[in-house]
């Protein structure tokens, strides 16, 4: 072996240590946000203004109503605009919140939202200006009578900072609202995993939302609302003393605005009252009016010590929203066409402290292919999961529910086949997703579990359907031949007994029309 | 509907937003980083440290000698230690090394390595400190002769910088070397996701490493090394123009040193000679010696569509590094009892101007359980991938893969079944992880394609192997049955030629046995 330069040292590798921006970093990795390929692009940036729009309108009250036009404006280039009546944003945040990623107001709260990481719609910023060197043109009013602010921003991705193009004030004809147009390189397709689908579902969970959709085809789609009800508001909730680490609990200590121990685990956390706090503290041996910031460490961990071993009530979970039985179920009626529905809710649960719950609804037979995989669709606080679908706790249930029990067909390791539509929805003040771009949910015990329960109450009312079904066809079928032999058996009996043959044959029909069941083939609903 | 609040307008909204440290992101998403539970946390731990110091020492050229010791100090609370005899890391660079999220040498560059992220060992020290309270020690030596510097190390994870516990000078008898120690919460548990088969998978890709780890349970357990080579040195290259966006394009001049556009575009990418690049201009209607900081916008669009335009040859690929064949099926005999074993290595292909080489192995038969789901085990850059199977881009390939045309059974959208073992390694200059936490590959549709046709070549070297010993089996079960009939066909033969029984016996026999083929059973190659 000849070696042709000399072996490099330490210090040679230290030139070469460098910090690395967010921005760097996610332009890199821009698959980990759901840019992987120009037909995801078109999606993650609709969806993730969709998602905006729709959060700030629940948050203010607002019915919201949203306009989208997709625009082919060269090959593989779009203009994507996301319009909503939402609350708009102040001035001075619109440059953080669409050029900074890592910036928004969810990631500090416990609160069931669609957003949660402040790196959605900049990341869709980034994705356009990286692929057509374009601004992103933001719009949005916040009051009537006032004039609308409109920016041109890009990233400045060494810095994860704005760089603002452009600002100026301008007359836009609208209450409120907030107007984004972004720049792309993108595919336009239809499927499972376009965006014409992503609609169809967002409408079936939103059923409050009002949506209009022009297409690159220039089809203008009108998604009306359903109900003018908006969904409940859902409630901000500290977070569950069960679900602190060491190192959080510190920092929240360190941080404290509380002078006395006692005030600040009432404050800081839920279901803690003075009594739980008193009784904390006792366990801890720490005084109760002792001062948060100056608690050392091994007192810390005493502390944790003692809240884990003090019991306390679980989080409150009416700040979890589910879509409902009743809604998955008219949802699925809406636009699947099957002889058989039903949905459950189940109870709240919590997850490291965490409030959660599932919910699942199933469709069975009608025009729904019945030689293929089942057909799963999936949603995390109400926004429709359309790809990594392999990869999240939802399938890995599904996969691992005995659907045979049920009444379907499954190989191992695969999902059941049948002509079935499952859905699934998983509501959280906090959805762990597998990666920044919220495809798939990870896989936590705790929501798997209920996943699965879930699933299971759903199959159970699938398998008494379908036994039902399948015994009554058959005895339909044992009827139907046994009626084939009336003639024959009323021409005998005739002979015998010397009664009328129709008379005969009349009683054996009657005698037979009594052993089949009713069956309502249609619509049915458990 | 009762309105208990005013309902909350922009401005109240805009006093919620806020910007978001990277290092709290993480923390709150710890299962991005692998730290979804404490038995993954304690292999993530592992991984990162043994990912570092194999990357090191084969940068600087060294035989790498590593030892782990796992022990747990008291329930649930581990101390790992992992120590090699690398470069060592001078002292001005440690504490963010391995206190700052997105902090590394390797992000920037193009080149084969295990890390690419600058987070890995990062998010380890902050998952110990988030679990125990405790600070990472590390230990680093640069040079024989002189002291080690030693730190004790927290994260400020609201600013993402480190914090320096202490730093002492220490002795250390060794050359040089780094040591980590870090205390987390864990568990330890053998089996598929375990760090025991991690460290078994290691050193089955990593033959120059020698290995001592040291299990909870105390025992030691040695991997020698198998070879004093150490794999070829990757080289770095530049990144290829047909894999530049535009966006990357219009930064990469901002940021040229180059005065010329000709020299920038031979200096910063590969594969553009000056040919090339006078080339690139005429078509871009630029002059060569224009400068790079001054093109505008429109003529950077025309730049990119004139680099889409030239022939450029693809990037060199003696920058990925394969394990090659005949260490892939050495590797696999080493473990898996099997009666059939084969690899193949793909030739270099290109995703996004970033070069690839795909390798797969497989073992058939022998004592690998016959009535289950084949094994898969995945490696990419040398590194095991024990998570997040169902998630990427290999179980894809090797679902979507027509195993029973090679003899084996498999239902749709499913792994296939059989006494089989297959290997899927990914070697490339940057390997697109679906998460931070480098589980599973993302789905590019090039790397897919490769990985099918490699399993395919697998495949039909498997196939051959069971049609031939299926197709013997069978001749050798109809050749039994029909020598049970000798002594009576014989007999009959005897009767009606007057032959001797026992001649004709001994005649028909020798017919069938020229009728049995060759078979060799065992260990078989292709």
């Amino acid at each position: 072996m000849k070696k042709e330069v000399k072996n490099r040292t330490a210090e040679d590798f230290a030139k070469e240590q460098r910090e690395i921006s967010i921005s760097e970093f996610f332009l890199k990795n821009k698959h980990l946000l759901g840019f992987d390929n120009t037909r995801k692009a078109l999606l993650t940036t609709i969806k993730e203004a969709v998602d905006n729009s729709l959060d700030a309108c629940e948050d203010a009250r607002i019915l919201p109503e949203i306009k989208i036009i997709v625009e082919e404006i060269s090959e593989e280039r779009f203009k994507v605009t996301v319009e909503d009546n939402g609350p708009g944003i102040v001035k001075e945040q619109v440059p953080k919140i669409f050029a900074k990623l890592l910036y928004g107001s969810k990631f500090h709260k416990l609160k069931c939202s669609r957003g949660q990481q402040g790196i959605g719609i900049s990341a869709a910023v980034m994705y356009g200006q990286l692929t057509t060197g374009k601004a992103a043109h933001i719009t949005s009013k916040i009051q009537k009578g006032k004039q609308a602010h409109h920016y041109e921003l890009h990233i400045d991705t060494k810095k994860n900072e704005p760089e603002i193009i452009n600002d100026i004030l301008v007359d836009w004809n609208k209450d409120r609202g907030t107007k984004v147009q972004i720049f792309l390189e993108a595919k336009y397709q239809k499927g499972k995993q376009g965006i014409d689908e992503y609609l169809r579902q967002t409408a079936i969970v939103n059923p409050h939302l009002d949506l209009t959709y022009t297409n690159p085809e220039k089809q203008k789609i009108e998604f009306p609302r359903a109900t003018k009800e908006l969904p409940k508001e859902p409630k901000e909730i500290k977070p569950h003393p069960y679900g602190v680490e060491l190192g959080i609990l510190m920092k929240m200590l360190q941080d404290s605005s509380s002078s006395k121990l006692s005030g600040f685990l009432q404050k800081d956390f839920c279901r803690v009252s003075s009594k739980v706090a008193k009784e904390i503290c006792e366990k801890a041996n720490l005084p109760e009016k002792a001062r948060p910031k100056r608690i050392a460490k091994q007192e810390i961990e005493n502390l944790m010590k003692a809240i884990k071993n003090t019991k306390i009530m679980a989080p409150p979970t009416d700040c979890v929203t589910p879509i409902g039985e009743d809604l998955i179920v008219k949802g699925l009626k809406k636009e699947i066409d099957a002889d058989f529905y039903a949905a459950v809710t189940r109870p709240p649960s919590v997850y490291r402290g965490n409030p959660f719950i599932v919910e699942a609804g199933i469709a069975y037979g009608g025009s729904i292919p019945s030689d293929d995989l089942i057909r799963l669709l999936r949603f995390a606080n109400r926004v429709p999961l359309q790809y990594q679908q392999s990869a999240g706790a939802i399938t890995k249930s599904v996969i691992n529910t005995a659907w045979r029990n049920y009444g379907l067909s499954q190989s191992r390791g695969a999902l059941p086949s049948g002509p079935v539509v499952i859905m699934v929805h998983i509501a959280s003040v906090w959805v762990p997703f597998t990666s920044e771009s919220k495809e798939a949910i990870a896989h936590y015990p705790e929501i798997i579990k209920e996943i699965k329960l879930a699933l299971q109450e759903c199959g159970r009312k699938l398998g008494n359907f379908i036994r039902k079904n399948v015994k009554a066809k058959e005895q339909r079928e044992r009827i139907n031949l046994f009626e084939n032999y009336i003639p024959e058996l009323a021409s005998s009996l005739n002979n015998l007994t010397g009664d009328k043959k129709e008379e005969i044959e009349e009683n054996l029909k009657k005698i037979l029309k009594k052993g089949l069941p009713e069956l309502e083939k249609n619509g049915q609903t458990e």
